[in-house]
């Protein structure tokens, strides 16, 4: 059972850029420990813009749920905290929801009102939620945002089910946003190609993930391709897909998914750091998560590469079957110690600031009212500065 | 173990019609055994129109796999029998290809040449084998067409992923029909909603079929509602997706689709005949396959549905939990004999008539060419008219 991290990016700041508020992210990233939880930024706007998001698509994506044949729509509902596991109403933790709130901005980025954007906000989170669905039952995690996961409650075949049907329901709801009269339906089948490759990126990543597993070693490039598929791919989509559905242009529509491309590369290398340095809710301190699996995330990956006396004695361990998920927590610390000592920590650290840094100045290349800029701005702050 | 039925019609004929040649299928059904073997009919013609499906759709089949991430691209080259379980080149079965033959003379009824029904081949196949891949593993099914499923050979997670990814690949060869010059744009969205309705139509068909598992009784109607998603939605989309690439009106699409949903019903009655009545190869004696398993297909729910004393006393039979799965042949042979004489074989064969003239009839609210009609006649004949 691990923590469901990977695929989400719902989840609390950790990492704060120092230089707070400069809109194009000069500063140098510092672990917010060192600062105190004051540095720990919900700003009202962040909240308001997420909580915009749900209110605007939540709607359209309990209908689109509701579509499907029992027991499929009980499934669904389950998974998105609509309903307990005895069918009763819940007013469940269906995520931050990042990326219908990424969607609608998307819209008002391309000139046009927030609803413009709500057919792409539905059509990411189903995308995005079959995934989590089809990815828990891969991996076996048993809980999802403090809940059991669907399929520990409803069995594999409802989750594999309700996974495919949610992804079937994230194109039908983009071709409904052209007979509806949302979108025209150039822009609504553009929505739906650019729906439909991120689809098969994310895919693709997720299968990189689980082929990397079985492998001792993993190049950063392939940690980062995976990443891209797994976490930048949809973000990048979402950022766009309000903007396709308006009528942007290509030049518009590439600009915002570099945008949420690299904030998902960023957000995973803050991810790669908590995995490993990550400290409790409880104890505060870490708990070496990612090591005892023997995950080969970005740190692992960075310090395999750099080659020196402290890589090598990684890889001699990494590569060792003995004692596999069952290291205790020095063994894990001293480990930990490694990776940092052959610079698999400051890399990622770097990697996370550059990336977040890319995604900031794509938008420079998208003429947009400042407000907009400024909640887009605000909302990769807010993912990719997260506390554990 | 089951063998791979419901979602595949590739399989020889059987029940014949014996009007033979009327192309409006006024004969009635009779049992091609007391007829002999040589009552069936694999004319040359439909073998050639398989044939062409498949020589002209493999080449962008096989190039849309291999653009998947390794290792998927082995996984679905083993599963479409491309490859054997260690990779090495196959000459293996990878089904009749119904659903591409139908395709191409889509396209052919709009006027158009084969060629332009070649995307729609491919998306078609593309789906029918996704969900393969995950009904096999939901349904535990180790073997189809005389090999390991692929979730035996490569695991659950491989074949979630692999049937997720084809079902995109489903959807991006359509609009990559419209970037090639293959259909306008516009076409090409059509042929995407059709090819998404009739995918979110077949997961609700095999979720009712999962969910059926657990009750006893179900209804006629509710498992036409079934066999419609499991079997008719894809059968209906295949028949109508190279009439719209080709620009086809809604009218000659809907006809289309009435014909192939038709046939899928018509199919499915028979295969449900064969389920209970069909007989082994080695020993040409009955199996009662379904029966073992309790399934609730169309002769049960016919019977059921009945009302006299053998229908009550097969709903006592099957309400009983006491020796499910493991019911001796005589039993079976007994249980099998109540259905037919509640009436539930006689029902099933006149559904299988009826259903196959009805989508004959269907091809005449179409104007196209004696041939083009005379190949649809052919292949209703080759997909309904079977043995075992």
């Amino acid at each position: 059972m691990t923590p469901p991290r990977r695929t989400t990016i719902d989840t609390a700041p950790r990492l704060a850029p120092t230089a707070a508020g400069h809109p194009h992210g000069e500063g140098t990233y510092v672990e917010a420990r060192t600062q105190g939880a004051g540095s720990v930024k919900d700003t009202p706007s962040v909240l308001d813009l997420l909580a915009r998001g749900r209110t605007m698509c939540t709607p359209s994506l309990r209908s689109a749920v509701a579509r499907l044949a029992a027991p499929m729509d009980t499934v669904g509902a389950y998974h998105f905290g609509w309903i307990d596991r005895d069918g009763r109403p819940a007013a469940g933790d269906g995520g931050k929801a990042v990326r219908p709130a990424l969607a609608l901005l998307s819209a008002e980025a391309a000139g046009a009102p927030a609803e413009a954007g709500v057919p792409g906000g539905v059509s990411v989170e189903l995308v995005h939620n079959f995934s989590l669905l089809h990815d828990d039952l891969m991996d076996g995690d048993e809980t999802r945002r403090h809940r059991a996961t669907a399929w520990t409650v409803f069995g594999p075949a409802q989750a594999i089910l309700v996974g495919d049907a949610l992804a079937t329901l994230g194109t039908e709801v983009l071709l409904d946003a052209a007979v509806t009269g949302g979108a025209t339906a150039a822009d609504a089948a553009r929505a739906v190609r650019l729906i439909t490759t991120a689809t098969r990126k994310l895919i693709d990543g997720q299968a990189m993930d689980v082929a990397f597993e079985q492998r001792d070693v993993v190049t950063v490039e392939e940690c980062l391709e995976m990443e891209g598929g797994k976490t930048g791919a949809l973000l990048a989509a979402s950022a766009a897909i309000g903007a396709v559905l308006a009528g942007a242009d290509d030049r518009v529509s590439d600009a915002l998914q570099r945008y949420g491309y690299h904030l998902g590369l960023a957000f995973q290398a803050v991810d790669d750091l908590l995995g490993i340095w990550g400290a409790t809710e409880v104890t505060g301190k870490p708990h070496w998560g990612d090591l005892r699996q023997r995950k080969k995330s970005l740190p692992v990956c960075a310090a395999l590469a750099e080659g020196g006396a402290a890589s090598r004695k990684l890889a001699d361990q990494l590569a060792d079957p003995q004692g596999r998920g069952e290291e205790s927590e020095q063994v894990l610390a001293a480990r930990a110690g490694l990776i940092e000592e052959a610079g698999g920590r400051a890399w990622t650290q770097d990697e996370a600031r550059r990336r977040h840094q890319t995604a900031l100045a794509a938008l420079d290349e998208v003429p947009m009212t400042d407000e907009v800029r400024e909640h887009f701005v605000a909302l990769a702050e807010f993912v990719v500065v997260r506390e554990r």
